[in-house]
């Protein structure tokens, strides 16, 4: 398959923004989780995030936890304030908990969007570093499915969450040099 | 199913992050889309996102386009220091486009993951009014999945992309409301 779309396309079918959406903030990701046990420890011991905020529906049978990259005295002690604050922070990753999947034997798992059916692909985290990066991580035991050396974009690696989802791990300065 | 996850299991799943985490950045969600034309059409003039950066890669069939919220005057002129600035941005969203699938009538389109195989939820817009961004959603002819009061979640609405990925709108000030 060829390349149809032109930079004249591109440029076509871009449109400044309208001002009614200058407040518009990206916020979260929402991707579904076995084990909250597993991925609260993967998104904060292995990826420095932290729990910004953890909701429970009982009556739905699910919780959400939503995770991200902050400084803890930024974090309001205020619940109602953090509640807000928490909805105010772009880039979090909101994490699924459906009740029971977590001690189901029978739970297949979740389709990380990368076989057939094709979807989602991956998260993004930008690094100072990524052979630092990666170098902790093979020591903190976390599963490659790319490791900077593999393939032909080296400085990028991808590893994957507990669920199998794929985290794509690379730098601003390497990609500006892979890139241009 | 019960929820099994106690408050004492997430807490003792949860780390205080590693000092050599703190610079890391949430930097992008990446999900594959059928037609570029239709995609940056969409999230600048309708979410009012800008196109980040461009690439493509003809040797492996498929380009990226990296969008994002900032302001014009943000944005590096210089395409080198362009790419370095945008691999710095958090909260991007990476459109992949697989040469062809525009043009190609048997492309069956992408798996949203919200049917069976489920995974990746959706992505979530804050803003600062929900009514009135989808009141002009709606003005423009954007697909709800569900609206304002639609179901138990009111002040929550659900739009889709060109391609049928989910996108939740919603505002810190009214889920400081519900979720107390």
């Amino acid at each position: 398959m060829a390349n149809t779309v032109t930079q004249k396309d591109i440029d076509a079918s871009c449109s400044q923004p309208e001002p009614c959406t200058k407040d518009f903030i990206m916020q979260q990701t929402m991707i579904r989780i076995k084990d909250p046990r597993k991925s609260l420890d993967f998104y904060t011991r292995v990826l420095g995030m932290r729990l910004l905020r953890h909701f429970d529906f009982p009556s739905m049978k699910f919780s959400l936890f939503f995770m991200g990259y902050c400084k803890e005295e930024d974090m309001p002690k205020d619940e109602k304030e953090r509640t807000r604050w928490t909805f105010q922070q772009p880039a979090t990753v909101e994490l699924t908990y459906n009740y029971g999947t977590d001690v189901d034997d029978s739970f297949q798992g979740y389709h990380n969007g990368n076989k057939d059916p094709r979807g989602f692909g991956h998260l993004g985290i930008s690094v100072p570093d990524v052979e630092v990066a990666c170098k902790r991580f093979e020591e903190l035991g976390v599963n490659f499915i790319k490791k900077p050396s593999d393939g032909k974009m080296k400085n990028i690696a991808f590893i994957s969450d507990p669920d199998g989802y794929w985290i794509e791990i690379l730098s601003p300065n390497d990609m500006g040099k892979l890139l241009n």
